[in-house]
């Protein structure tokens, strides 16, 4: 204990977030120590509230502040169809792209055998109870989840689940990253945008 | 702005900080999310407490939570030696050898006329004031600012100003580090250890 308290708890904190080490942790540490004092405290603010004030919309199951949140009670956007995604972080990246006025749901995982994640541990059955509701009009579910094992395992599993029950269920395509190099891309993307070629 | 306000808060918050970009920002967030409320609360308080409680040591001008700080008000400590660093977590790299059992004085900084800082823009003045205190009894001062041209030169400086008033002012050696390897030493850092070679 070389550090006068203060600084060392602060140090202990940072160190606990993931991705940051001792080091890293020292430095931010230092680095508030030389922050303006409302800065500080619009931080400390930040976090506290962040925890307080979000949790789960019970109809997307995505983060929110209000509930239900801000996507599902927009009634500009299109009802019939549902974008399924892993993560908070994918509702994000959908929403950049400015292409999708749908709804979204977020299973918040994907099933992996390996890691002892089924599908009771991830949100499906929010899902299935979201679209048993007689007052939602979903004709197509999006499987937007990532392109890897778990990712695909989870698609499959939902699909096999939903096309008996009448509901259209597609995946977003694989393919080559825009401004990718054909000469780099691997050989299963490469074989999955042969696959899912298009006439032009 | 897809994100609730409580969490872009907190992105924005993280991502001021140096070293944590906007992706880093998003992961330490949503991290923050899914930590227990005391943790959250704990590291909250650690910021403020870090930026309220610390202040600098109106001896040593090394960061304290009180005034004098431990280390110059030690009485077991050495007074007849004064060990000059760069930074507060230079102190703790002194500290941690065990070697060192005097007293430190922190510039907060080094001469750079590139970056433009001058003599006046580092503690100097606060050390000299401290030499000039007839209860102060040192002999010897010990440069140990860090080893490239802003450190070479600040020990330049004060070795110049202090001599004429008759003490010592020594310089930590240079030269291969404890567990290095001569073939890939670069070749400043060689004729440097060859240069300060000592009788065995």
């Amino acid at each position: 204990m070389y550090y006068p308290e203060p600084i060392s708890n602060l140090i202990d904190g940072f160190s606990r977030l993931p991705g940051i080490g001792p080091k890293t942790a020292q430095r931010l540490a230092f680095h508030v120590l030389g922050m303006k004092e409302d800065d500080v405290m619009d931080l400390a603010k930040a976090l506290v509230n962040a925890k307080r004030h979000l949790h789960y919309c019970s109809v997307c199951q995505n983060i929110t502040d209000i509930d239900p949140c801000r996507i599902c009670s927009d009634q500009s956007r299109r009802r019939d169809v549902i974008c399924v995604v892993q993560d908070p972080k994918d509702v994000v990246a959908m929403e950049r792209t400015r292409e999708y006025g749908g709804l979204y749901h977020v299973l918040h995982g994907a099933i992996s055998p390996i890691e002892g994640v089924g599908p009771d541990q991830i949100r499906i059955a929010e899902l299935l109870r979201r679209l048993q509701d007689p007052e939602v009009e979903c004709d197509e579910i999006i499987m937007a989840t990532n392109p890897n094992i778990e990712g695909e395992a989870t698609s499959m599993y939902l699909s096999r689940l939903l096309k008996p029950v009448g509901i259209k269920v597609t995946r977003i395509a694989h393919g080559l990253p825009v401004g990718g190099d054909l000469e780099y891309a691997d050989e299963v993307t490469l074989s999955k945008a042969l696959e899912g070629r298009r006439e032009l």
